[in-house]
């Protein structure tokens, strides 16, 4: 298979990838074994070859082990395709009874804690209700994108309770919806990790997505 | 509290739930301790005060321990408000490439399994992707009415990896959506009886959902 981008180009075969930038072969990776799939590669094309990190930034220890489980099994699986990794910044603890400027001030400091784990070359993803939904497929095709244009640097963001300060979601590149509900962020950490996963297998033409 | 319903009311105390009908009280419950709240409670005006079952109906067996464990776990907070099961019916294999029509057989295979569960009383919901979404706070909304109007059982299907047959969806009472986004159906649960959970903490005024 080979993928055109102007004069550049990447051809791929099961033990090799190869890029091309202005008619002249700069880059050739190879491999003793068959590779199943290239979805977790993404090209720069200033003559380097790099894979693609993903990272997660959100707030809070998680205390259930099968949350910590679950994650693990996904950090895992995922590993085939990108470098994965999962950022947690302290919570800021609250009243029991929140007036909006308390909201407010926790949600900064924790914003403040989250862009400090953010750098500037990052495409970020802010997770938020409010944001806009996509179908698996859609969001697997964003993630192709991204890296097919060089941002081999995704990063999202999971806020505390309270969800994300302004800074936050100004930083974002993008807010991303999962729907209208309401979710225990620990739980929301296994549903972006998996559908994180499921765009990389939809991207590799996997069964696994149906 | 008193809730009214023409001549019949509710009235709640500490440490006892009344029902009047027709201006007469039929049912009286007394409790020896303070009773936090009766949001699991839902009332049949022909003389008797009954509590409410959440059914969970499910194709396939839940392999990974931690979804397992989750689900245990939400299980066990729910029983403070209803009496909850989970009952799976086996999912029938299919070939790894499929025909639509060999779908459509697996589909109604499983839907046949899946209505066999199902008792005419009991109010279902079909969760589908192209059902309505409900923020968490409107899910709740419509538990309680489901609840205060004499549903007692209430019954929720998750499909298998292909969806539910037509058959399942016409059955249904409702059809309520998660999400645009695909996941796998054991997380799907997980999900599920989370906001299930939910509802009934919202609904009890606990302050688990901020």
């Amino acid at each position: 298979m080979e993928k055109f981008f102007g004069k550049n180009s990447i051809k791929f075969e099961p033990q090799s990838v190869e890029v091309v930038f202005n008619n002249t072969t700069k880059c050739r990776l190879c491999f003793e074994q068959d590779v199943e799939n290239y979805s977790g590669i993404s090209v720069n094309f200033d003559d380097k070859l790099i894979g693609m990190n993903i990272k997660i930034v959100c707030v809070g220890k998680l205390k259930e082990k099968y949350f910590k489980d679950a994650i693990a099994e996904y950090k895992k699986r995922l590993s085939r395709f990108a470098k994965v990794s999962i950022v947690q910044v302290p919570d800021e603890k609250a009243p029991e009874k929140f007036s909006a400027a308390e909201d407010e001030r926790v949600k900064q400091i924790e914003g403040e804690r989250i862009l400090s784990k953010i750098k500037d070359k990052e495409y970020v993803y802010v997770t938020a209700i409010k944001g806009k939904q996509r179908s698996s497929e859609e969001f697997a095709k964003e993630i192709q994108d991204l890296a097919t244009y060089g941002h081999s640097d995704i990063t999202f963001v999971i806020g505390g309770s309270l969800g994300t300060s302004d800074a936050v979601n100004k930083r974002g590149d993008d807010l991303i919806s999962f729907g209208k509900l309401t979710m225990p962020h620990q739980l929301m950490r296994v549903v972006l990790i998996e559908q994180i996963y499921r765009a990389f297998m939809i991207n590799s033409g996997s069964p696994y997505h149906k």
